[in-house]
Formats: C-alpha cells, structure tokens, sequence
C-alpha cells in the first residue's frame, strides 16, 4: 500500500533556490515516487501564530509560495497541494488532541522554550504558540501520514507527534500511524554574502527572481574572500558560488575545468559566475515560464487551491469520522 | 434587532428538576421574547475536556440532554438547537481566538486555579484544559452573542470571553459584540437529602423520571428535622419540601392552608407531599408525554439534530467568513 506523506510550510512570501534545491527537490522526488501519496500544505494558520499583530500579509504570501511550488514542478494531478485554513479539519483535530496532550510536554518542548528565550520582538505568550507541536501534529495525523520528510531542526516536533498519536490511540483505538521522519539530503545553498541563504539575511536570490535580477545577485555575490584580483589564485572550497555551482551545474568537464583554473588563478571570478549563469538559466527558464503562466492566470491557480482543498479534505473527513466516532460524539447527521 | 442569545450545557446525562426550574425556564422564556434569537448548544467537546479518558459515554448522554431540552418545550422551530461538534465552525474559531490570548489570563482565571487544586481525582494537566476559556469564548463569539444567561459561578468565565472579543477586534477589526451578561433568577431547588439538587449528590428528582420514581423519591425526601411526629408543629423555613412547593404549586391558598397546618402540627409531611405531588404531576405530565414521544421516534430526534445543526451553520459560517478575512487568509473557494 502507498504511504501518505505530509509536509507543510509557513507562507512567509517568495521561496528561494535554498528552499528549491532542498524541501522541494526532496518533495518532487517523493512525488515522482509511486510508493507515496503526498499531501503538501500551506500552513497560514502557523504564520498567524507567530505574526498575530502583522497578519493582513498572509494571504499575499500564500499565494507567492502556492505559484513557487507550480513553478518548480509540484504538480496538483499527483501531489494534494492545499490551504491549510481551507481544511478546516486541521483546527477540529487541533482541538481533539489537545485534550489528551499533557501540558508538561509542551511547557518542556525545546524548541518553545528556545523561541520564547530568542525572539525578543515578537509576544509569543499566547495559548496558540504553546500550542504549536499540537497543530502540527493536527497537519500530519490529519491524513494519517506515514512519512514526514523534515529537516533536522523539526524532528523534537515529530517527535512530540508521534507522542501525542501513541497517546490518542491508546484511548481511542488505533487511529493514527505513528509517522516516521524521513531526513533528506540538504545541499549547502549560500546567500549573495556567503552566509546560509535566508530571507532574513537579505542574501537570497528568488525563484520569482527575473533573469537580470538572478544576474545581477549572483554577479555581486561574494567568493573566496582571499582573492582579490583575478590573477591570484582561489580555492574553490572557500567560494560560495561554488557551493551554487554544485547545485545548478551539471556538466563535469566544466566544472574540473573551472576549479583548475581558480586554483591557478587563470579564470576570473565573473567567467566562473557567467558560466554557472548559463546553468542557472537552464534550470530555471522552465521554471519562470510556469510561474508566468500561473501569475497570469489566475482562475488557474484558484482551481488548483479548490481542487487541492476538495482532495485533502476526502482523506481529512475520513480521519475526522474516525475520531470523532472513537472519541464517543453523537455521529452527525 | 434582535439580540443573540448562546447558552450551552455540559452533556452531564438526565437532566433534574434544578436544571428545570432554573437555566431552562429561563431560557424559555428568552425563546419566548420576540427580541431575542436564542442558540442553546450541547457543548461535547467540553465533556471531552474533563472526561477525556471516559468519554464513551457522551453520545448517550447528549442524547438525554437533547430530549430532556425538548420535554421542557425548548422549541427547535423557535430557538436554534444543536451538538457543538456537529458545527466545526466551534473548533476552527477556538483556533484562531488562541492565537491572541495571552497565557496569563488562563493560568490566572480564578476557575482554572480551583479545579486544579479541588479535583483530584482526574487528570486535568492538558492543554485542552488550560484553553476551556477559550473554546468557550469561541462558543459564544461564533453566534456574535449580544446576550449570555449565566449562573454566577461562571461570570469570570463570561469575563475573558469580553476581553478576548475587545482584543481580536484591536486586530482584526471590529467582528464580536462584547457579550452581556444576563443573571437570571434561579430559584432553590434542594435534592431528596436537603442539599442542592446535584448529579454528583445522587438526590435528583430528573425530568425523564416517572410518576412513580419522581414519588418515590417525594415521598422519602427529608423535611424539617426538627419534626419526628406529625403532632410536632414544623417550619416550613426549615423544609426541603416547601422550597419545591415554591417551584411547582401555584395554588396560594392551599399554600397557606399546608403552611399553616404545618406550623400548628395539624397536618403531616405526607398529606404535604402527596399535595406536592399532585402539582408536580400537573407540570410534569406534558413534559413527560414529550419526552416519550421523541424518544419513541428516533427519526425526529435525528431532525432535530440535523436541523439545528444547519441552522447554527448559517450564522457560525458568516461568522468565521468575516475571522478569515479579517486576519487575512486567502478566501475560501
């Protein structure tokens, strides 16, 4: 039998090749993969949580994130891509394990206790924030996934799911998988000032991203900070560009052929970087083009959020009958 | 404009004859004041909350409730009559209420603190529990209450739920009226021992009970104490028994004779009660004639249900269109 993945993201606006070369790369090949039934979610109710005051963004967000996702390739025929507040399921099931989840659990989950302490220009004591790891695992148990492919910074959270599903079970009979995590493989994706790519650095380059705008990024984008003229000679294993190169360039011979010449200081910097332009572009055009013909039709993408709605919510009232019928509710009529 | 009423009960089982004479009546007569619109819900997923390791038996439950509420004469034509789960609209504004409450004013509700300490005997150390104030603030914002027939002990509760509404509009825009409390009148009705009718006592007189329970329990329910013999004159001050007349005997002058005949020893606790009885019966017996008739026809109780349901739906849908939009996520469609 197939395996139901989840996995979600924050709409916190437009995705960067950090997030295309890792979580949508891994997600594509889930995709493509026969042995799984992926379930790819929006999760706005998690970006009102953490910006409650700055909420009216949301929706903008949302939709650069659902045209990003089109545009790499998830495609709505073989994944269930969707709104999480257009399920409203995830907010009913929130509340069914929330009354079983011991408090101490949530009090004593590292990554609340981390938030709470760091970020300091957000009021984050609120019951929804405690209440974090019970809507995520809401958004997995939700479609009774199998596998969650996660980075290594989530997996206390799944691990309080699995916690939170172990218990549900136990009283109310075996509803819930307990769901495994599946870490995958993360290239190294380095911003335009050589730090981890990140919207909050101010250091990424756009899916959305034009080619002249892609250019100009990567054309001022920091390398081996040893080299300051083109004669001297470079290591490539300092150079962010190269990480980039690592992603988007396919072509060995050319890859050899430039790390030569940057160790001997026979090819400059901007050579280096025109050429992973070119593979850059190559990837990419598809890209731009699907995003284009998303953007500019817009009853397109408002099928797809219906129809990805529509799909998450066959499976998500199956669990909920399941649920409601296990924990002892008057059926509903 | 009419004004909004919510009120809900627990699905604690059989309703009594407190239940009667106090919240219910007076919820029938709000049903009956043509400037009100009267939502009155059978709140199971706050039977959940406190129960959840036994909660099996909520289904039957709400069902006793349910016929109980229609014996009385609650109308589904006149007020809206409904399951909390059965409207989901409960759970997804309980969501979005969390995210702006503030920790402290839980971990501070006077109410909270007491149950922890008094009620030893469940576990009630879960997040569930610690956001009752909330899932109740969504109970009554969802109809956008104007109005909220209250016992005293639950004004604190009624207290959050206005500022929770005050503070989501600081957000969001201005959504909830803030509720009004109504203290209703809410006479006293002692148990078969003297103490407060109560469940957890065992000395209810319930409305589903019949000619012959109810008599039963009239007939050996203390009275004065201080009268062991009928020629000992009693206190009607001091009777049990004299506080149901109050409820049910709308006969003044037989009133007076009982009282009379009581303080000069005249006539015995039994002529008193079989008196009561008759008037008992005479209130009763529509009741009772419902009650059997929607418990013969599982049909109509299922209408009802499904009916109220629907009803409930058009305002708590409106409701949540106008929270959706007001935080900012992308419409449904």
């Amino acid at each position: 039998m197939e395996k139901r993945v989840f996995s979600g993201m924050r709409p916190t606006g437009k995705l960067h090749l950090g997030h295309m070369a890792g979580a949508l790369t891994n997600w594509m090949k889930l995709q493509e993969d026969s042995a799984y039934s992926c379930f790819y979610g929006i999760v706005d109710w998690h970006a009102m949580m953490s910006d409650y005051a700055n909420s009216s963004i949301i929706s903008q967000n949302c939709k650069e994130v659902m045209l990003d996702w089109l545009a790499v390739g998830l495609d709505p025929e073989r994944s269930t891509i969707f709104i999480q507040s257009h399920v409203p399921e995830h907010s009913e099931l929130s509340l069914a394990l929330g009354m079983i989840t011991p408090l101490g659990w949530l009090q004593r989950n590292p990554t609340y206790k981390e938030q709470i302490l760091n970020i300091q220009n957000k009021d984050l004591s609120n019951f929804g924030f405690l209440g974090y790891p019970v809507l995520m695992a809401a958004d997995i148990l939700l479609y009774r996934s199998n596998v969650v492919p996660v980075g290594e910074d989530q997996s206390a959270h799944l691990e309080i799911t699995r916690e939170i599903a172990r218990r549900f079970n136990h009283f109310y009979g075996d509803i819930f998988p307990e769901p495994d995590t599946l870490l995958t493989p993360t290239p190294k994706v380095p911003g335009t000032d050589g730090r981890k790519m990140s919207k909050s650095y101010g250091n990424s380059i756009n899916i959305a991203d034009s080619e002249k705008e892609m250019w100009d990024k990567l054309r001022t984008m920091v390398t081996d900070p040893a080299r300051q003229r083109k004669t001297d000679p470079g290591d490539p294993a300092k150079c962010p560009v190269w990480d980039i190169h690592k992603v988007f360039n396919d072509d060995h011979e050319e890859m050899e052929e430039l790390k030569a010449g940057c160790l001997a200081g026979s090819i400059g910097c901007v050579q280096c970087k025109k050429a992973l332009k070119e593979h850059v572009v190559a990837t990419m055009s598809p890209v731009w083009e699907r995003r284009a013909r998303y953007e500019a039709e817009e009853d397109t993408l408002e099928d797809v959020l219906r129809e990805g709605a529509k799909k998450a919510r066959v499976v998500a009232r199956e669990t909920m009958d399941m649920v409601l019928s296990g924990i002892g509710f008057v059926p509903r009529l």
